[in-house]
């Protein structure tokens, strides 16, 4: 059975504790609260995530304990590496333990080599190794490389690949490559200030930070999309979007911070990253309370 | 009474001869033609028009011919240059030839010091200056600066501006100016593959280069959104896009072979840019001929 | 008799009044105040003339003026325009004039258009037409576009073209153009901090805004170079940095300040740019008597 | 006793078979050809060590390899990751194997996010922690990340931060650094073709790929202009620039070509990186005998 994505997913967060550790409770926590929420699934091991800062088996035990709390949602999990074999060796480990989806990243480091043929032999290969279906994963303001819409468009013949995360907020290519590789094919929306605009040109869904302090909200947007309220839909984008805007501009810690506000355990960013100031966190409350409000 | 700016306008191409010599008559030919369009007006001088291979006297011949042939439709004239005072000289002198409003672009050669302040300075000089309204022209595609969402909330409290034309497809930014800056402030979509997305997040209407070879599919997808009918919308989006795409890959040259191959007359570019090559202009054609079969 | 484009050449400031309008007397006071100095010739109507903002006639004045006052010293014009046929005009009239050689800018406004083909075959029309040697003139800070090594080094073959001004300071790039298009062929550094490297991989000389305000420290850098005192050249390099840094962080208004602090006469910037805060000015002051008291 | 990072180091490719297996015989077989060569050191798990496409322990079966075979030779290893932690753990490991010095890449998975403060504090923190000398390490061609001249100046003043690789051949910011942070700080060139001009401006050596498959001709360059010979330095560069260039189109894949056409064992990349075809392979070998020949 074809595996259905739309809808939206959350980027789940990944809890530090202040001195770096994994915060596993906070996290299971935070899974717990989304339960009754209107979602379609969620995503580990995402950018939201911290993937990059995270080691192999704190990455395992991310993926186990979101299979156990996920219950019957979608769990996607990102497994993009810069080398192909051990995007595969990952992409297994985590088929193993229950994952219903790979996100594969666009291996980025060496920018100029990353050529049309090197990134379609890359996906080829994950998907064809990969015992679960594969989502391709655009983000080019972490990659520094744009996602041409003629390798998704290639990409979507491929029987495991079942569709794409676009991140840039790029509502043309979006909507390119939503028409090159029609339903089953889902697109996804990573960026939250063009949820609505992108639901109109074909994503099938949204994979969105702000989700994670905000689910209700992106929920009651899509949910306003599907029955055709066009009106409501933009009503609430215009909510959304001074929120995703004001968390975005301090990274994951702002999202953290955001959670925090709330009911939910953001926690500790890892270092580098450096926890947001108090007083702009205290900007955030009122942009929160109104999403509240909202819906 | 404050002038409307909703529905399709027209970047009005310049024709030239084969020595590059102004043609001023298939210049007029080509307005006669829209004469029976569904269309709200058009665009004398802007980036479509050749404008920065103009030479000043040129420039007010095509204004004249342009208010003779429009009727009782808008003219937008392109007036912005990257001097200040040059801008008001030329302001002032479209308006004396009957334009309606002027579009300002963003001074952009010393980019480092097109600082927030110094681009509100400007616009607002003009605008302070400027017998008639005036709208803010963002196309980061050939400026290299991006236009600051800031800039354009704040303008656009200047009783002079009336809106804003967004070329760069970035529906993001076009929904936050339309949010921070409410109608009758007009932000106008200028890139045709991101129209109906660009309309459903606040866009009045568009001024669409791709209109000057298929007038009747843009002005068809913006009647379909402006009943509520969003399956229309989306389906001539879907027809708009390739279209669109095709002609702009090619710049100005591309959109005058497409006129060429249709009734219009789009004539010759000025060097240093190149005629399309033959093959590549039959490249167009099936394209346009499913543009007219859509509506 | 081939020109000779070795040394140091300045790129004129047009000095302005408050109320905009040309400050002719500045400018050849200015030209006066560098006779004395060791330098190779000037440059009118280029990027740091503010040319973008000057008005055609205002041009010629221009030239005239600097014609009159330059001696037999080398007057380069800078003439480059969007089109191929302006740019021919404004060169035929400026050699006329007693122009010694024209400076093309790089035509920028249609970037995705600005292929090498449509680069080449746009300097070819020009040198082919022009009375007057040309060089090319590379500053992607300002048109956005890089100029390929490939480029520079096919139009090095064509008679007319004499040289090449880089002012991106890409070392690397200077050095290759250097070694493609060997002497007489003349590749002129347009980035004062790399004045000492570039002469190391090549060029023949420099044309650089800072030294309007400090042209004695520039020449003495190329003349220790010249005489292959390489300390001093290094040490030179070292006072030269700081001043051309802070100079440029505040573009022409900067560098008209410095001059002003001097005995020179920078005057006002053309709107939009806006002139130096006072207190900026003020840390002007130490490194240029640094930069006099170097040399 | 200070480290000296006078010199050319060699940052080692990492030889696969073609399966993708570590081939650590030639890794070994490398360095042993090396033995006779005038080089400071070499540097292990760098870009040019496909270092982004290694596990954990690979990285550290070839530092304790390198260990064994440098000798005497000053080793240099890249342990920079996104998450300072992780950083820290692996300098410590590597410090224990025998690493004299520790190269820390700027983290920039999450760009927005790296601001100076960011950046300083990660370096503070691993240069806190680590048992040996740190070099930054600035590479933006891969990071997409600029490193500010402002950072490195302000991060010599650090008792263990000895150096920085600039690897963006930017030769002013080099300059800038040198000044900024006069000796012992070492700034080393890591942008073959501007070696030559990064000595004239203060770099104490380089470490540069192509030093890989001619060691000879980088090193006879670094000694040429150790003793002064400008004229000899710069023919050698002029030697250098085109293999350099030549080689580095292909990535790393080009390298190991360049070796295996010599005495090398390069091996294969580890994909996504694909070999370099057979024609592009022969265009290697002319340059590399005009190196051979050249010293």
């Amino acid at each position: 059975m074809r595996l259905r994505l739309d809808g939206i997913f959350l980027p789940l967060v990944t809890p530090f504790l202040d001195d770096g550790a994994l915060d596993l409770v906070s996290f299971e926590a935070n899974l717990d609260s989304y339960a009754g929420e209107d979602l379609a699934g969620c995503l580990v091991l995402g950018s939201t995530g911290e993937a990059a800062s995270l080691e192999g088996e704190e990455k395992l035990t991310l993926v186990r304990a979101a299979r156990r709390r996920a219950g019957d949602r979608i769990l996607l999990v990102g497994t993009g590496l810069e080398s192909t074999g051990a995007t595969i060796s990952l992409t297994r480990r985590v088929a193993d333990l229950g994952a219903d989806a790979a996100l594969v990243l666009t291996p980025h480091y060496y920018k100029s080599q990353m050529t049309l043929d090197v990134l379609r032999r890359h996906f080829e290969a994950v998907a064809d190794a990969s015992p679960i279906p594969v989502l391709l994963y655009s983000v080019p303001q972490f990659t520094g490389l744009p996602f041409p819409t003629a390798l998704a468009a290639s990409l979507a013949g491929h029987p495991k690949v079942v569709g794409m995360k676009e991140s840039g907020g790029d509502v043309a290519l979006l909507g390119r490559i939503a028409a090159a590789a029609p339903p089953p094919f889902a697109v996804l929306c990573g960026s939250a200030p063009v949820l609505y605009p992108a639901l109109c040109v074909g994503a099938a869904g949204g994979v969105l930070a702000v989700a994670c302090c905000a689910p209700r909200l992106v929920a009651a947007l899509y949910r306003a999309f599907e029955k055709g309220d066009h009106p409501g839909a933009r009503r609430l984008q215009g909510i959304l979007t001074p929120l995703a805007t004001a968390v975005s501009i301090h990274g994951i810690a702002g999202l953290k911070a955001a959670m925090d506000l709330g009911a939910r355990r953001g926690g500790s960013v890892r270092a580098p990253l450096l926890p947001v100031a108090a007083a702009l966190r205290e900007e955030l409350r009122p942009l929160l309370e109104r999403a509240e409000a909202a819906v």
